[in-house]
C-alpha cells in the first residue's frame, strides 16, 4: 500500500508517488496523503508523546520507511515573543521562529532531511543542487549523514562562510558569476553523465514537504491554533507551499480550525517578482535582478512556479512587500537588540512587519509569527570594517572609553 | 519559602541563597533544593508535557518567580548517533549533543538564560562578564533581550566572529592582551565604580545551575537513563559541576538509577590543568599556557575551583585527556563528514573519544555521548586561505574539475 500520490496543481491529475516535481502538463505536483487513514494515528494524544523533531509528523511525510531517515536533530525550533514589539504595534502577540536552531544554521535542514531521507531509501548515490547558499551547505550536512555525495553550485557572491561550510561538510563545490537558475541550467546539463538527482527547488516532492513541518509545528506549539499573520521571506517559494500546505491538511485532519494564517512574502527591493506578482495580480515575470540587491537566499529572479505561490499567498488573504537593503540591516541590528542572531532573510521578515504595520494592514487582534530562516553570523561581510572595540590594558582604560 | 540554599563544598556550612559563588571560608557554593518538595511536582509524567526548553526543569533552577525567565529558546537540544563511530570503536552506542543549536550558538545559552533571569528577578541593570568568547556573547544576547547593560572583555585572539557577535547584541565591547583571568582582572577593578554585576565563572550560582539542564535533559532524553561515558571540554570547569550536580539531584529524586557517568575532561595540549590533576592526582596548578595553544573555550590556565572539578571526575571513575591541536583540526573534519558542524571545544570531543578508546578506557558495554558545545562557524580563522572553490562558466568546466 502507498502512503502518499502526487496531484497537480494545474490539470488535478493523480499519480503515484515519485521523485518528480513537475507533472506531464507543467503543473507543480504536491504530495497527497490519504488523510482519513493519517487521522487514526496522528492524533493530538498521540503526538503529545513523540520525539521532538520534525519527524513526529511522519505520516505527513513522504517517506515509507522510517529506517531511511536521515536526521541530524531539525525542527521543533523555538517561537520566542517579542513584547516590545507587540506594545508598540499595540498587537496581541508578536512571535519570532527561530529557524536558525536547526542544524545547518537554517530552516533548509527541514528540507533536505526530508529530500536526501528520499533519496537513501532509493540508494540514490549523487545528489546535486543549484542554490543561493543555505541549500547547498544543507544538502551538504545531510549528504555526508547519509554517505551520499553531494554537488553544490553557488552564486560567486554567495556569503563566504556558506561557502566554506559546504566544502567542510564534504560536498564538491562550485561558484559561478550568475544567478541561482545559471547555476540549475549547468546542473541540468550534467545530470545525465555525472547521475546527478538533482534536488533544486520543486524538481521533487521532498523538500516542499520538509518545509511543511514549520506549519505544522506552529500550529503544535500554539496549542493547536493558528497565527493571523505570518511573515516569511520568500526565494524560490517552497517555504510558501509548505506552509500553506500544512495549514490545509491540518484542517482536514480536524487537527485545526478557523481561518487560514494571512501569508505574507518579503522580497528584497531590487529583485521581487512575487511581490509584484501579488500586488498588481499579474502572472509572475522574470525580475531583472539590479546589480545592488543582496546575494540571498530571496534573490530568485524566476522561482520554478512563481503562480502558484502568488495564488496561495492570495487565497489565504495574505500580501507581500518589498523592503530596501539598508531596512534589512537595521532589521537586523534591532533584532541583535532583541538578542536574536537574524540573517538577512530573517530580518526582512521584520521589515516586512515594520511595513505592513504602517500600512494599517494588521489588526489589533492579530497573532504575527516571523520566521527567522537563518542565523546573522553566516552573512558576515569580512570585507566590512571590523568594529572599533578597544584594547584595553587596564579598568582605566575601559572607564576612559565609556560615554559620559 | 525559600525555594533553595546554598552549601559549601569545602565547610559544608548551609546558607540562604544568594548571587555568590563562595563561601566566606573560601569554597565553592553549590545551590541546595528540597529535593523533598521537588519530587511532588517535578515526576516523569509531569515533564512529558512540559515546553521543551530547559526551563521544564524550573523546579531545579534557582529562579523564585518564573515571569522573571529570561527565554530566548534554550536546552532541549538534539542528540544524535553516529553509526559508524559505534561500529569502528564497537561500542554500544555514540551520540553527540548538538550544542550549538541553542540560541547563540553554544551551550553557554544555558547558563546566561539562569544568570540573566536572577539578574532580571532582582532588577539588577548591568552585569559584566570576563570570557573566551562564547560566554560574552550569550551575556549579550540575554541581557538584550532582559534590556541589561552589558560589559563583556574578551582576549584580543577571540575568534572574531564572536566579537562581532557580541558588539551585534549591544554590549559593551573590549579585547585585551591576555588570558581570562586578566579580563576577570579588570572586571574587578571595576565593578565598585561601574555598578557591574560579574557574572563570571563560579561567581554566582546561575550559570552552572543553566549548565546543569544539559545533564537533566540527557537522563530525560535516553528515557530516564545515564549515559555510561560523557565526554566534556573543559575550560573553567562549571559543565562539569552542572553534569555532576544534575545526575546527583535526578538519583536523589529517583528520576534515575545506577551508576553516575564517568566524566571525561578534554583540554588542548599547551594549556590542561585539570588534565594534569587528575592524572597525577594532585593539586590543580596554574598552567603556563604555550603560545601555540588555541584561543578557544578550553584555554582557562587557572580554573577558579580546579580542585573541586578534578574530584568530580575522579569519583565518577572519569579520566581526563590532553589532545593537540591537530588532533582538534582533524576532529572537526571529522565532524563534518558525519554533517555536524563542530567548535573546536566540540571536535576535541571527539579527538578524545579517540585517545580513550586507542587506550582500551572504553568497555564494549558503553554507552558514549560527546557534547559538541558550539558551531564550527563561530570560529572560522579568516586569515587561512580561502578553500579551492572552482568558478565555473558551464557543465564542461565542472566535468573537466571532477576528480577521475
Amino acid at each position: 500500500v502507498s502512503k502518499c500520490a502526487q496531484i497537480c496543481t494545474s490539470c488535478a491529475k493523480v499519480t503515484p508517488f515519485a521523485l518528480k516535481g513537475k507533472c506531464e502538463c507543467g503543473g507543480t505536483l504536491l504530495v497527497h496523503y490519504d488523510l482519513e487513514r493519517v487521522r487514526h494515528t496522528m492524533t493530538r494524544e498521540a503526538l503529545s508523546t513523540r520525539p521532538t523533531t520534525m519527524w513526529r509528523y511522519h505520516e505527513l511525510l513522504p517517506v515509507m520507511d522510517l529506517r531511511s531517515v536521515i536526521s541530524l536533530g531539525e525542527g521543533w525550533t523555538p517561537l520566542i515573543r517579542v513584547p516590545s514589539l507587540e506594545k508598540r504595534y499595540n498587537l496581541k502577540e508578536i512571535l519570532i521562529k527561530r529557524e536558525e536552531q536547526n542544524p545547518t544554521g537554517s530552516f533548509k535542514s527541514r528540507g533536505f532531511s526530508v529530500a536526501v531521507s528520499l533519496l537513501a531509501e532509493r540508494n540514490i548515490q549523487k545528489a546535486a543542487v543549484p542554490s543561493n547558499g543555505n541549500a547547498a551547505s544543507a544538502l551538504a550536512a545531510y549528504a555526508a549523514h547519509a554517505g551520499i555525495d553531494a554537488t553544490v553550485i553557488v552564486p560567486q557572491d554567495c556569503p563566504e562562510y556558506i561557502v566554506r561550510e559546504c566544502v567542510h561538510y564534504g560536498a564538491s563545490t562550485y561558484i559561478i558569476d550568475g544567478m541561482i537558475h545559471d547555476a540549475g541550467n549547468i546542473i541540468d546539463d550534467g545530470t545525465e553523465e555525472q547521475g546527478w538527482f538533482n534536488v533544486g527547488t520543486m524538481r521533487e516532492p521532498g523538500r516542499a514537504e520538509g518545509k511543511k513541518t514549520m506549519g505544522l509545528e506552529l500550529a503544535e506549539q500554539l496549542g493547536w491554533s493558528t497565527p493571523d499573520v505570518i511573515i516569511y521571506p520568500t526565494g524560490g517559494g517552497s517555504g510558501i507551499v509548505g506552509l500553506w500546505k500544512a495549514f490545509k491538511e491540518l484542517k482536514e485532519l480536524g487537527l485545526i480550525s478557523g481561518e487560514m494564517p494571512r501569508l505574507v512574502s518579503v522580497q528584497e527591493e531590487g529583485c521581487h517578482p512575487i511581490v509584484t506578482a501579488v500586488r498588481t495580480n499579474q502572472p509572475v515575470q522574470e525580475a531583472e535582478p539590479s546589480d545592488e540587491v543582496s546575494p540571498t537566499g530571496m534573490r530568485v529572479p524566476y522561482p520554478p512556479d512563481g503562480q502558484l505561490i502568488a495564488r496561495m499567498i492570495q487565497e489565504t488573504g495574505g500580501t507581500a512587500v518589498a523592503v530596501t537593503k539598508q531596512e534589512i540591516e537595521a532589521a537586523q541590528l534591532e533584532m541583535g537588540g532583541y538578542g536574536i542572531s537574524a540573517s538577512p532573510e530573517g530580518a526582512a521578515t521584520l521589515a516586512g512587519l515594520h511595513k505592513v504595520a504602517a500600512d494599517s494592514w494588521l489588526r489589533s487582534t492579530d497573532r504575527v509569527v516571523l520566521f527567522n530562516t537563518s542565523h546573522a553570523m553566516k552573512y558576515v561581510d569580512w570585507a566590512k570594517p571590523f568594529p572599533n572595540v578597544p584594547l584595553v590594558r587596564s579598568y582605566k582604560d575601559v572607564n576612559g572609553s565609556v560615554k559620559k
